[in-house]
């Protein structure tokens, strides 16, 4: 199969399920609508949205027709969809598969593949209401996961901007700056430092600078700092970025998360389109793991304002401002599914309530009719795919496969007009007449 | 956004999630496991399986490393993986988009990216099990569905073929000419003829033969009948495909579903794996239309044996018969939202339980406090992102969003510990202690 991409076995698709559902059902809490997109765009669609990482989009071959691409993310499909449509007010999520040529490390969860889950408000709203809720969500559904301790790293494209202005950047390198900036969670300062200077051609006095101000982290008290910091203070991006920042951290307080939120002046996060707020989740330690130092092992959520996106896609260039947050969903598949691996816990992959079962040979007719009449009664139930199946290959299928009951035929029970049901786990077997033999299974298996 | 493609607005995602409900719902209740596959696969997994419709195949761009091609349907990414894993039996629905380089015709719910949703059998059983299995399948769910009337087409391709042998054509047309007759159901039998004999190189005396044939539907009567046929019976093939042809009508008359069932000499399917039973459901008149003869308004599901596709992937060439289903979910959709705009039902896009508001001013702050209590108790709840909303637009966004509560946070109300509770529908307001509200929410919702 194609490198960087992976199929889901039944058991994966169990874990995976649960983890949907627990994102799903947050998502929902918070009045989210859903929909979604095509998995290719019009290549255009695409063009200038990703900054340096336009390069891993996956281009459909020209097989006459228009130039196609596979979705990157689902933020320019979703702001393509607003101006399209021609919405200025939606909260909504989306659930889906996006493509990226990168070097796959399958191992640590990364794929060419990999789905996506994004929750987003678009509109014109007071400031930093639905940038705070984009917060909450994403503290609920790590907390929900229980995935082990995390962070939020929060920060602002305007806080970054006007840092870089007042340190010596010029306007035309502020966003490959930011780039080497985005990637000081994987690199040390100094490698980070040669690349801006070496080849990006930055002055070695606005690096360091840089390195000054990308060292620092903290909460209100770091932001009521920079908010009289002497020189950052006199530039009026970063002072609208810190007046916001303050206001969100006062929403943040009101719901009870700063506890795992950090202000850190180091998060530029890679993508074009950020304008506001930016954020990223990561887990901080390893469950058993007994280290001294919280390490980070990789982020597990990210977003952040994005307010000239759909206005892009717009004729008229109007614009609709948004925030959002996208959920690392493969990196969390990867934890969950060692997690299973590493408890007792069987995972059943089908629902199947009863197997329908005979004792002799001959009654291949009667299995089927019964069945027919269990599944049009709302019975899940299968059967072997035998003429003659062994009472004993039978019984072992439901120990396999975790099925609760069989439903045994037999002719002296098609006289008297009962069937046999059997509940595995206790070997206990009660005749029941067949036509309460549906309620009898629904009852028995609403308890487990 | 790219031709033949479309979005899916929140109100389509509430039909559509209605119909997969019904449809998953059918295939748990068989005993399905779920798996999933990636969206492209290797080109060579596709090339040579589609036979005349291999040209519809989307490939991805060269841009260095393997030749892809997005999956064309659900069948062969199965095929491919039950080799891959060694799996020699399962029963797996799986539920994706598939894509192909169609000539769109949105209008009638034909697209160049659409759902598939297959349900397979793979293993080595006893005959016509699994087949009859797949056709109640296909008639539980049209049946629920409550699209209107429907007949489900039953053919056999060894009896097609056993049919070529004997009317003269030649095997290296069997493939082809199994094309010509798969238009059968667009094209009129002259227009299918001319093809065979002008394109296609078949003597007219063949073709007239094949049109003796084809223009044969019936049940059990027409089995038993072609089992006397002087000329097929000699067929060995066609007799085994008629043998089972009669098992497969003895065990759907178990089931009780023959009425819906006709065996149809005309039915071909175009892909070439197929190498037994085939099938396909066709809706045959639209509800509410008073038409004399049912007419056919287009297939909604097919399926048939693919015993030898398993084995195209294996390296030692094993082979593991399947037989399977897919539900053309596309033009279902269509259907059931024509139906929804023709009634008066309104339909939720959220699940909102209630509303945070405020009366007066100056009360942000309170309301972000308690929807954040309200969320971590796992209410759905919504606010307004502004600092001072008016209540009259407050009510009015419950009245046209139809969440059915409000909880108005006043200064009244915040001293004495209580929240004032409000019913859209009726009006109706009281007062519920502050500790007692996602109860009385829960209680109040839960009836709805």
């Amino acid at each position: 199969m194609a490198m960087g991409t992976r199929d889901y076995s039944p058991k994966q698709m169990a874990i995976r399920e649960r983890v949907f559902s627990t994102i799903v059902t947050c998502f929902k809490r918070h009045g989210a609508e859903v929909i979604d997109t095509p998995v290719f765009e019009l290549k255009e669609t695409l063009t200038g949205k990703y900054g340096e990482d336009s390069k891993l989009i996956y281009d459909l071959k020209d097989q006459g027709g228009e130039l196609l691409s596979l979705r990157y993310d689902l933020t320019v499909p979703f702001a393509r969809y607003l101006a399209m449509n021609k919405i200025s007010t939606m909260k909504r999520y989306h659930i889906a598969k996006v493509y990226r040529r990168d070097s796959p490390a399958t191992s640590r969860g990364r794929y060419r593949e990999f789905y996506q889950c994004d929750f987003d408000i678009a509109g014109q709203f007071d400031p930093m209401i639905p940038d705070a809720e984009c917060l909450k969500i994403v503290h609920e559904i790590l907390s929900e996961l229980q995935l082990g301790d995390f962070l939020i790293k929060v920060n602002d494209r305007r806080i970054l901007d006007g840092m870089f202005a007042v340190c010596g950047v010029p306007d035309s390198k502020f966003r490959t700056i930011c780039s080497s900036v985005d990637k000081l969670d994987k690199m040390p300062w100094e490698d980070v430092r040669s690349e801006m200077v070496g080849e990006k051609g930055l002055s070695p006095e606005a690096a360091d600078r840089i390195g000054e101000y990308v060292r620092l982290h903290g909460g209100l008290d770091l932001i009521e700092q920079l908010l009289q910091d002497p020189t950052l203070s006199q530039n009026k991006l970063a002072k609208e970025g810190l007046g916001d920042m303050k206001l969100l951290f006062e929403y943040l307080t009101l719901f009870g998360i700063t506890r795992q939120i950090c202000f850190d002046l180091s998060l530029a996060r890679g993508l074009d389109y950020y304008t506001g707020v930016i954020f990223e989740a990561v887990l901080v330690q390893q469950e058993n793991e007994h280290v001294e130092e919280p390490v980070s092992v990789g982020s597990v959520a990210g977003g952040g304002r994005y307010d000239g996106l759909v206005g892009m896609f717009d004729p008229k260039g109007r614009k609709v401002p948004c925030v959002g947050v996208s959920i690392g969903i493969e990196r969390i598949f990867s934890i969950m599914e060692q997690k299973v691996e590493a408890s007792a816990e069987k995972i059943r992959t089908t629902e199947t309530q009863v197997l329908v079962a005979s004792a002799q040979k001959k009654l291949l007719e009667e299995r089927l009719k019964l069945i027919s009449e269990l599944w049009d009664a709302g019975i899940k139930a299968e059967m072997l795919y035998k003429k003659n199946p062994k009472l004993l290959n039978q019984l072992q299928y439901c120990e396999d496969t975790g099925v609760p009951l069989v439903a045994i035929v037999g002719e002296q029970e098609l006289k008297d007009g009962v069937v046999k049901l059997r509940v595995v786990a206790t070997r206990e077997e009660v005749d029941v007449r067949r036509e309460n033999l549906a309620d009898e299974i629904k009852t028995r298996t609403s308890q487990s």
